[in-house]
């Protein structure tokens, strides 16, 4: 037997018991005549004490372990005389009286405790020693508990789990497939999912009435910063159902799960906020809720003052950052190299500062008389101590996103964005359309089975850009957790939406024949959501970069660099597949 | 509101109830002034009456209703006068006074019933209408309770679910990869992992202690019948442990199975039995143990007796039918024919029936003394009525084999394989190492780091074929449901593994080097096991075949016909991938 406790379970209650412990060297030191050994599993640390005067051979080899070795020990357990007040075990040691190394350990490449000296790199290359560190193991033990949760919730809802295929076929719509070639067929792919969203529509017209499913999807796009090729979706799609049902649902369970992961109880409802409210509130489709500093249009009151920049403007808008009026010259000037950037565009920064008199203080004071500026304050609800910071634009939504970008920015810098605190919402109504001036055609904002609002369709023919779509997105602290629609479930109106979409009729039938054969035989009325895990866990983690919370991630280039893949392939198997390849990696 | 009840809910102590229902259109009958119309959903089946007395217009659209057009009706509960006793809501029925048609169905091509009309080909074509029968949705229902049942059991034992890269890189050893072009990466790929093994074990070199995951799996090999190029697997790792730590905890999980999801307690432990015994005894390493009727060897009895097919025989062996004395000659030709078709390949089948006086009838009567034949009666613990089936051969380990293929259909002919009685076992000791006559070398039987065991590892050197694995598989019922080891932790010793299955230094650090180097920095002992889930959901839901319970299954050549996939994919893909096709299915 390798052990009979763990390392992170001894209290004061087991003194004098004889126990055996398996685990990892952690730190060794030694002290007059005795040497200490933490051991480490995933459950603890344990104080072992060796001591020379009764065991000078076991306190020898002890002195021989180096960090990370494998040890077994048997010993008694002893109650300290100073107890360790910040360690679950810090009441006990352990007096060993057996030492067995199991494995000896090369010295890792960096330190295994919380606040390791290993960068990202080293620590992705050596993924196995950085997953002991336990605030990384943390996160996974977090993952875990989450989709035990989640799985928990839906399954007292009444939802199934079920697995739909990795080997499909290749849509060309949307982001790039992942491809696998056939062996058995020929010059045939299968492609692997970007989501099993026509699977789970299927299974509605089969009717299964209530699916979910844990799964990894893939997207072989140029990854940003907190992509990955492969990542894990929530999926769930429900039968008989209006936009209500699901998000009231679905809502349920987000309580659950901050309840049971993070111990807060919401019994507030989630606020609901149509597309177009946030567009116009908060510039953004994923408003961080967190704090309020909401975008107030400015444009009639400000247009027309004289102020060329504003004279010119489509739109003015400003923020009232709260308690800021102090910022001085500089950060002032750091704000408006911040907006200026060209990941954000605009061309410079107006401001305000609200005098402890009452009096505001802007910078384009010649041009705007106080009556302009005391208007502005009350249009902003500002007072006194408050500074507020202006925008405009010749492109209304290019300019609320300039501004939502400085909000998100002085949310930071005002300390109102704390990772403890959860700001959850609903987004509604998003419209059903895009249009994309480069290929000049339509695309779907969600995708093309999202179903229009019934009352908008008769706008699709004439003005479809206008066309509202029974679709939402679930939003906490400025992050689009997870998002879904009702879907077409009428073969005439996805007809039309594929027609709309440009698609030829046998296009469609190619790509979605399938479902729309399926559609024939008798489809419910259904709808659904997706949740990105990934993400989700990294927030409940408080952490900035989904990594963390996976395993075994790949890097910005798509490679996993701890295995080195992907890597060439034998030309054998290249035969096989009866491929070739056209161009190689220098 | 699409409904208020389900259509699988409504009893006696609802009558009276206003209710609103939607789903299908089951059947549709029309009698007298009535027509009554059976609703369905995943829950259940009611009957919906239209009455031409009250609502002749609802009666007129309810008789245009056909089967699986998708319906919502709003009526009056009310108890039946002549309750249906087989249908969970036989004791009412809704008296309809509102009825929607939410979508037409063309009338499907097969019947949505148990026991349909469709063929095989034409179901999977429509698997989405297949997948509306409740024989088939039952399947998909217990494969969900299982996998909430084997997470919450494993998380009751502190395993934790960790999610490990499906992009992985290929591994030559073993069956072929399926392969996933990378496109940031040209002319390297990706491979599809055939199991999470390497990865477990990395996890338990990172402290996890205790891992499981349910987890598809890739194999691009020939289709067998019962084989999909993706199944599921439930795998688990656990650290400091030894063979019966696993056994019993896996033996544990597997009777929690059996209790939840069937309804049987098993309170004996499942006999543990070597290969070599199973070998013995049943001519297989996965004996079916529902039915006795052991292997006996009878070589030293038979042999020399002057009946020159068993004088050249190295193996003669024999197995006891119970009570099928009675067989005819017609019926043993047929046993015969069933030994010798090239499958088998048996030479020939000699039987004898004990009599009603216990005399014993042997087809080679003149050759084998009524003395001998007393002591073959004896040594298979025959009686009067009983059946004795005699096969010989050259080959040992291939005359067991044929004896076992004798002795499973003498278990279907006599009725011993029910369905509904579960036999489950452990297999342990395997040979570690197989010889492979064409390639000149050793494979490993299970996999290369499975750990001898510590007692044969000094065989290593002179006889590794009779080196004995910490390797277990469990079986049920004949099928091989798992397996798995104890790994090697040792890296000195996996490289001795690695030399044994020819594999260069090279080789086996380009291939298995990122495990080698973990092991450097302090592995822990440990090992696991991997189930089938598709089988074992298959044996408890009583199924042939796994397909039907896989929602979206392949056929033999590896093609979902529902979607025809794989299938071509564009040439700009292809281009985008740095990838010619060398050769194109007709």
């Amino acid at each position: 037997m390798y052990r009979t406790k763990t390392c992170g379970e001894l209290r004061a209650a087991d003194a004098e018991q004889t126990v055996t412990l398996a685990g990892w060297v952690h730190k060794n030191r030694r002290m007059g005549g005795m040497t200490f050994v933490d051991i480490r599993d995933r459950y603890g640390l344990t104080q072992l004490v060796f001591n020379r005067e009764t065991h000078a051979d076991l306190c020898d080899k002890a002195n021989t372990l180096g960090r990370e070795y494998v040890i077994r020990v048997t010993g008694r357990v002893k109650n300290r005389q100073n107890p360790n007040e910040y360690l679950p075990t810090g009441a006990i040691e352990v007096i060993v009286t057996e030492l067995d190394l199991l494995n000896p350990a090369d010295t890792p490449p960096f330190t295994i405790e919380d606040d390791t000296d290993g960068g990202e790199e080293l620590r992705m290359k050596y993924r196995y020693l950085d997953l002991r560190r336990k605030v990384v193991r943390e996160n996974l033990e977090l993952r875990h508990r989450m989709t035990m949760e989640v799985r928990r919730y839906l399954d007292q809802q009444g939802f199934m789990e079920v697995e739909t295929p990795m080997l499909i076929s290749s849509t060309p719509e949307g982001a790039r497939d992942f491809v696998v070639p056939s062996r058995m067929n020929p010059g045939q792919f299968y492609a692997l999912p970007q989501s099993p969203q026509t699977f789970k529509q299927l299974l509605m017209v089969s009717g299964f009435d209530r699916y979910f499913q844990i799964v990894k999807c893939f997207r072989d796009e140029d990854l940003r910063a907190d992509r990955q090729p492969e990542f894990t979706q929530i999926d769930c799609e429900m039968s008989f159902v209006e936009q209500d049902d699901v998000l009231n649902l679905f809502e349920g369970m987000s309580k659950h799960l901050f309840y049971t992961l993070r111990g807060m109880e919401i019994t507030e409802p989630f606020p609901r906020i149509t597309w177009h409210e946030a567009m116009k509130d908060y510039g953004s489709d994923k408003p961080d809720m967190r704090f309020g500093m909401k975008l107030v249009e400015l444009t009639n009151l400000l247009r027309g003052q004289g102020f060329p920049v504003f004279d010119t403007a489509t739109y003015i808008g400003g923020i009232c950052a709260k308690g800021a009026a102090g910022y001085t010259r500089r950060q002032i000037d750091a704000l408006t190299d911040f907006v200026k950037r060209p990941q954000i565009g605009a061309k410079g920064l107006v401001y305000a500062r609200i005098e402890a008199d009452g009096t505001v203080r802007s910078s384009i004071d010649k041009f705007l008389p106080q009556a302009v500026l005391q208007q502005m304050k009350e249009t902003l609800a500002a007072q006194t101590g408050d500074l507020l910071l202006i925008l405009s634009g010749e492109n209304t939504t290019k300019t609320r996103k300039q501004l939502s970008e400085l909000r998100l920015e002085m949310g930071n810098q005002l300390g109102l964005r704390n990772k403890d605190t959860f700001a959850c919402l609903w987004i509604t109504d998003f419209p059903l359309l895009e249009w994309n001036e480069q290929d000049q055609r339509y695309y779907a904002m969600h995708h093309p089975f999202t179903s229009p609002k019934p009352e908008d369709i008769y706008l699709l023919d004439t003005r479809p850009e206008e066309v509202r779509a029974n679709a939402y997105d679930m939003v906490i602290n400025g992050v689009e957790i997870g998002g879904g629609s009702i879907r077409i479930h009428d073969s005439a109106l996805q007809n039309k939406m594929f027609r709309l979409l440009g698609f030829t009729q046998e296009q469609a039938q190619a790509q979605f024949g399938f479902l729309m054969n399926a559609f024939k035989y008798g489809a419910p009325p259904h709808g659904g959501l997706a949740y990105g895990l990934d993400r989700w866990a990294s927030l409940f983690a408080g952490l900035d970069s989904i990594r963390d919370c996976i395993a075994f991630p790949k890097n910005n280039s798509g490679r996993d660099v701890m295995i080195d893949a992907p890597s060439a392939i034998e030309p054998s198997q290249l035969n096989e597949l009866n491929l070739s390849v056209t161009h190689h990696a220098h």
